[in-house]
């Protein structure tokens, strides 16, 4: 509950005057700042069931009931708020119209990444409303559980527990880097984790959901990005010279991570000839180069963010070096190419170091091509705005085998995402609040 | 305390009999090898001033109370057994013989390193006290404090203290991962931090200081390595062909630590296109490549074993990555060459990646050659043990600044170490012993 409340208000009492305006976009962005920012250049750590993500959920939903929307907290942590029903038990079959996105982060994650698709969502509520729009059927907005995987290593997990794409049995095993399973985090948060599981009967009276998401790339920032994003077929570019503040998803890349496991002997590095020597960095560190140019070869993409040696000492010889290597292409086969040539060169730089490489793929999303006629009838409603693919994985992703779904990306000046750097202009926020509301005025009035 | 304190010997009190023989080498390494063991195929973590660490200090003082040695634990708290005297106050300048090592470990660090030469000096003293010689001098036992540098990043800090080579302010600023000061954990662990500094009185009374250590490779188990390294000119090898389980230290290479800092932008892996990416873990992949080719070039040693990265996620392009190098090499122009040039090469590739590099020696030790008529009258005693070279730096290679010191090495039948699987051959530390007991008699007695 917060100073918002009904209660509270200043003008609450025996002098009943207008209700007050909600609070504006900025206002919701300036609340949202604080929360969960891990120092002021390190950006945000709100990860799934923290303290930090139980601060972004209370916001959530006040923000909800200062509105008088009816607030729900799913079966798997996922948060929604009603617009025209008091439940989602209310909602005929096919006929909600729902927007929203996420409010955890990647570690020192930027500001935009998911909070600006919320934030977003109750502004372009608050102008419909403010200009009296009829609502048709209801509206929702929603707060997706856990999409940035930062804490338990599984992205999407609130909408993948809702679709079933992650099974009941599959997330109790999920454990983060203290031990900790999703249950126990979960139970320590306050919510029940008995009943997580797949949700067909809330995802069945959704008739379309658009995620708002600051675009991470610099294609709308860029005109030849785009034109070259488009020439190579996967956009619809209708006007490759304008500017666009707002573009729509067309589809989503298979994308996945796996594990590389470099198995060497640790030794002393001040004392152990190179022959005697295996090195599980040094095959690490050449597998990092050939996923570049493995990568660059077939117009993919390929990192090693992250890493985890053992036991890690200035003057010890690695025993073991982990390296995850996330990688994500146009299509299945190019994508499998590459992670099996990442794979070739890696057992062959082994062979020679007297290292073992086994590789675990962790997690694979298949291609997404979001729901055509919605995506087509979204970028018509907006005049045209560009049709954009991703390399990026989102909730709407996940919910479009079960749901209509779309995604309209704001622009991004410097296309830096998942880091403090993060940044979209105020006026194009503005113009991603008013094409959603113009989306969903187009759905639901 | 322990129950062989006389107190709770089972016979004290009015039957007064011979007194016990003290605990073996067997019994004594029994005792130790439980303390600060991670788990059965983990090796040891026994860092500066943990509970671990605690434990073993406990277990040396009992070893030392139970012989009737004098104990003292120094201002940096070096611990010491006297026998012959009840203090070091009590010893005529340039008159004590020192043997002993010491007992903490590196992240996960094998049985030998260090403990061996503790153990050993124990059942040295006690071989000469059964045959009941005459000890000329007071013969000193020590075991130096956090040699090893694990837990606050520099090596042999309790020599390096006492020798004035650490002065107490930078001692002061030493720091664990946690950010605990050395003082702080000093004072946790039950010592004053306020004492902590040069330690001139107490060295000067030392004539002669002899570290026994496991071999850290495999010139004395391999006669062709060891005849190499006699070739190059810096082991007087009496006898090419003969097997040694001991031998002698000739010189320490001189050796650094120097920390790689790649700063590049963190970014989102699956958005960002690699011509707009500064993606320091290819820069860093790049280095470790390179330090391994410009050491072989030069017939040094180059390892990258400590890597940290920021944020370290499995889907962010690194904003930070921080590889520490340790290298060494025969003499002080070729180390330095050789880190010249892999700087060069990381600042080269790091302007291809938009990486910015830059280098910081975290630690340096020059060459040392220990003193020429102490290890070739300890040779000669020992029947013309073979003359080695190291790459690894140790405490008797500190102290030889202020002391007449040598070492003597025994037979590593893998050459692992720092690590779980370093070993030695039971009949090879008995001869290690034995040839410890021979030398401290030549000098003492």
């Amino acid at each position: 509950m917060n100073a918002r409340d009904a209660g509270d208000a200043p003008d609450a009492g025996n002098r009943r005057g207008p209700a007050p305006a909600p609070p504006s976009f900025h206002e919701m962005w300036r609340e949202l700042a604080p929360i969960g920012r891990h120092d002021a250049g390190g950006g945000y750590r709100r990860y799934a069931w923290t303290g930090a993500d139980a601060d972004c959920r209370a916001w959530f939903r006040a923000e909800a009931e200062s509105r008088g929307l009816a607030y729900e907290s799913d079966r798997n942590g996922n948060q929604w708020a009603w617009h025209g029903v008091t439940s989602a038990q209310d909602i005929a079959p096919g006929s909600a119209v729902v927007t929203g996105s996420h409010l955890d982060s990647v570690p020192d994650g930027g500001a935009f990444d998911g909070p600006l698709g919320v934030v977003s969502a109750f502004a372009a509520l608050d102008e419909l409303r403010a200009k009296g729009v009829h609502f048709r059927v209801p509206l929702g907005i929603v707060n997706f559980t856990d999409e940035e995987g930062a804490r338990f290593g599984l992205a999407c997990v609130g909408s993948r527990l809702s679709s079933g794409g992650l099974t009941r049995a599959q997330a109790r095993e999920l454990r983060d880097a203290e031990g900790v399973s999703l249950p126990q985090a979960m139970e320590r948060a306050g919510h029940d984790p008995d009943g997580i599981g797949p949700d067909p009967d809330r995802l069945s009276r959704i008739g379309a959901f658009v995620e708002l998401h600051i675009e991470q790339g610099r294609a709308l920032a860029d005109p030849g990005i785009l034109a070259a994003s488009g020439a190579r077929g996967r956009a619809g570019v209708a006007d490759r010279t304008a500017r666009h503040a707002v573009g729509v998803a067309s589809a989503i890349w298979p994308h996945g991570r796996w594990r590389f496991d470099f198995l060497g002997e640790a030794n002393h590095a001040g004392t152990t000839r190179f022959e005697d020597r295996r090195d599980p960095m040094l095959t690490y560190a050449l597998t990092v180069l050939a996923a570049r140019e493995e990568a660059e070869r077939a117009g993919a993409l390929a990192t090693f963010g992250k890493v985890a040696v053992e036991p890690n000492g200035v003057n010890a010889i690695p025993s073991v070096v982990r390296g995850w290597l996330d990688s994500r292409a146009a299509d299945e086969e190019t994508l499998a190419a590459v992670v099996a040539g990442i794979e070739d060169r890696a057992t062959l730089r082994g062979r020679a170091d007297g290292v073992q490489v086994s590789v675990t793929r962790e997690s694979r999303t298949r291609t997404v091509e979001f729901a055509h006629d919605l995506r087509d009838r979204i970028a018509r409603m907006l005049g045209g705005a560009p049709l954009l693919p991703t390399g990026a994985g989102h909730d709407a992703g996940i919910l479009s085998a079960s749901v209509p779904t779309a995604m309209l990306y704001v622009r991004n000046p410097t296309g830096v995402s998942h880091s403090p750097a993060e940044s979209a202009d105020e006026d194009d926020c503005v113009a991603g609040v008013r094409a959603l509301a113009d989306v969903l005025e187009g759905l639901a009035c």
